[in-house]
């Protein structure tokens, strides 16, 4: 089995607006698509992605191989397999978004004006989203289904590591589109592995309605640098648990554990716990002993290591960290209002929690920290669209213009005006 | 009088972060204030732009003075006069705004999960609007007032010509704030017409949350190269009339007519007619005989020109122009679906009409074309916030994400999940 993927194309800038000019007339297509056909396309996919597991396994086995070579880490190697449960997984993941209702088409807000014109909304697709993703190939096939689903062409561009995996993938996707009588191209996939891709991407004004960027930070902000098309920004979660004068220590306690320990590797595990100093003596105390004895490095304040010399120091750049890690920082506050003050300046906005029991201290966290997720007695854990009930998440987004936080099928929307007049004129 | 107003400032990036810190404090501030308080202070603004009339219009006529030097034209004198009708008519406005529903705080779609956990959404402001506009200093007032009752603090950088108008109103509006106990920094105004200004906003990540450039095309075109942060676009209205086959000719005569003089200048004056060839015959050649009446020149496709040779012929790129003016482009089609693709492709999707009395082509038209306002039986001239009900509007957005059409008081906020539990943990 050869690598047949280029890793640069003599006209890229041509290549990928050619594949952007058809994803959008995919996306014009699509548009007017009825919502049993898009299911049964993703059915099709669904059962192809079953019956050509062993295909795919081959392709997802040439990356672990280049991957293996080029000294990836276990980790990277696990995120980059396609085991025969994933591809389960992704079999199953079509069928749940075929079984989602499809928020395309629904008309709201139908007023009657004084004049008697009938003004509202209609939810349409926004066209063709561009999506840049890095490693794990499912989020190919997760994508693709939520574009389809609501509507929308998508181009995808995603990590060299998986492009053998990803074509794939998406190949079964297009030929399950062909199969139920849709174009193509309403899954396009920039096949190579060429870095200025990304850059071409990013101004592709006309053809592509949003860029949404999955990635490491500096894939983000490279986007955003570059982009003269809107992007959705998915940047890290830097997510902390305030524990209130009035909170139960109890509840509080196992809130903390839960947020760091349970998954610390993702974006919505804490890093930073704020204690309001009438709970810096028998609750920290307790809190410090439970989290060394789970391995977590305890990064504190002064007046945290007063209480527990053997607290490592905590740098100013600590407060500003996604560690992704058995890490925490831990500051002592004096007040609700200094515990905000320091989320407003350190947080990325991603979600924060409060743990109390006083109603005002509750209504003020929830107003006042301007965040995707707000929460009060919840673990920070539960910032995801499946536990909110979106069904499935296109990404989690930290931007505040269109979609705040994870971003299910409604997201991948946009209400546009309907006007229904009987030959209204404007006097 | 003299112009106190510097062309350049000496370190001016330095000038307007301080600005825009400024004014993401007052908006931290304005968030939490109630919405009496801020009426209060909208009520005080047009109390003080009564009685501070003459003062308003001192610095006005500095503007009108110098404008007249530099050889402005009537049209945009005229814009630049703040004459007492527009002061009184800048009053009432503050007053209305006083008077809308203030969007911020509403908490929606709150549900219980199988697990307990509450999760909903509440309407928070987006924090500090970026607004770059040109020429008309009443909309200074109209964007602050509409900012602040929205619970967002705006940063204001307004044409060169009404630099001392504008100046003057801002202050009256920060005044007003400090009177109420507000910070008058979330009403900010760059005071330079230093173009550099344009260039430093573009890029105030952190501290501006969204720019939205009201203009020129080539203004909101260097607004979207330049910007990292997000832009809400006001691109130009090229609107379309689509008469249909089965149109009632009477109306859809009065509707072109309506659409195209009611009044030329503006973005939702209609800029194309789209005739079905079954309407090519008596209907068209009244249109035209009634359009020539009233001073409208016409340029039409070959066939319209066979209809009456007397009408000039489209170029390729009249399709695209805004004209705002006099002037109509004329195609005759041989479909809806001609129509639908004419418009797709040339459609500055603000806000195109359908004449017809056909149930299906009022469905497809409306859900086929992609644009912010999409009218059945109606003039284009309706597309507008005060007309939909909206209050009063910061602009029309021909963007996707975000805001579609005109943007009232609920576009200048974004929802945040809020998450309400008793412990919950994840597991």
């Amino acid at each position: 089995m050869a690598n047949d993927i280029p890793n640069s194309i003599p006209d890229l800038e041509t290549y990928i607006r050619q594949l952007a000019a058809e994803a959008k007339k995919a996306s014009r297509a699509l548009s007017s698509v009825s919502t049993n056909l898009k299911n049964r396309a993703l059915l099709t996919a669904a059962a192809r992605m079953r019956a050509q597991k062993a295909s795919i396994q081959e392709k997802n086995r040439f990356d672990l191989a280049v991957g293996r070579e080029k000294g990836l880490s276990p980790a990277m190697l696990d995120r980059l397999e396609l085991s025969d449960k994933r591809i389960e997984d992704i079999a199953k993941m079509l069928e749940e978004v075929a079984a989602l209702p499809d928020p395309a088409g629904e008309i709201t807000q139908m007023r009657v004006r004084p004049n008697g014109l009938r003004v509202g909304k209609m939810r349409v697709p926004l066209g063709v989203i561009g999506l840049i993703y890095e490693s794990r190939p499912n989020v190919t096939a997760d994508a693709a289904a939520l574009c389809l689903k609501s509507g929308n062409a998508i181009l995808l561009r995603g990590g060299s590591e998986a492009i053998h995996s990803n074509i794939a993938l998406a190949r079964i996707l297009q030929e399950s589109l062909k199969e139920c009588g849709l174009p193509a191209a309403a899954v396009s996939f920039i096949e190579t592995t060429d870095r200025e891709a990304v850059r071409l991407m990013c101004r592709l004004n006309g053809l592509v309605d949003v860029i949404i960027p999955r990635g490491g930070k500096s894939l983000i902000e490279t986007v955003v640098e570059l982009a003269t098309i809107p992007v959705l920004k998915h940047y890290d979660g830097n997510c902390h648990v305030y524990v209130d004068k009035d909170a139960d220590a109890d509840m509080a306690h196992k809130i903390c554990m839960n947020a760091k320990i349970q998954r610390p590797g993702v974006c919505n595990a804490a890093e930073t716990f704020l204690v309001h100093q009438a709970m810096a003596g028998d609750f920290l105390q307790n809190l410090i002993a439970d989290l060394r004895r789970n391995r977590v490095e305890i990064r504190g304040c002064e007046r945290t290591q007063k209480i527990d010399p053997a607290v490592k120091a905590a740098a100013p750049e600590d407060w500003d960290k996604e560690y992704l890690d058995l890490i925490v920082a831990v500051k002592i506050v004096d007040s609700l209002d200094e515990a905000i003050d320091h989320i407003a300046l350190h947080s990325s906005a991603h979600t924060d929690a409060i743990v109390t029991n006083n109603y005002s201290a509750a209504m003020r966290f929830l107003r006042d920290v301007d965040s995707s997720s707000v929460m009060v007695n919840a673990s920070t854990r539960f910032s995801d669209g499946g536990e909110y009930g979106l069904g499935a998440e296109m990404g989690i987004s930290t931007d505040k213009l269109h979609a705040r936080g994870p971003m299910g099928l409604v997201e991948l929307t946009c209400e546009k005006f309907i006007v229904l007049g009987e030959g209204h004129l404007r006097e």
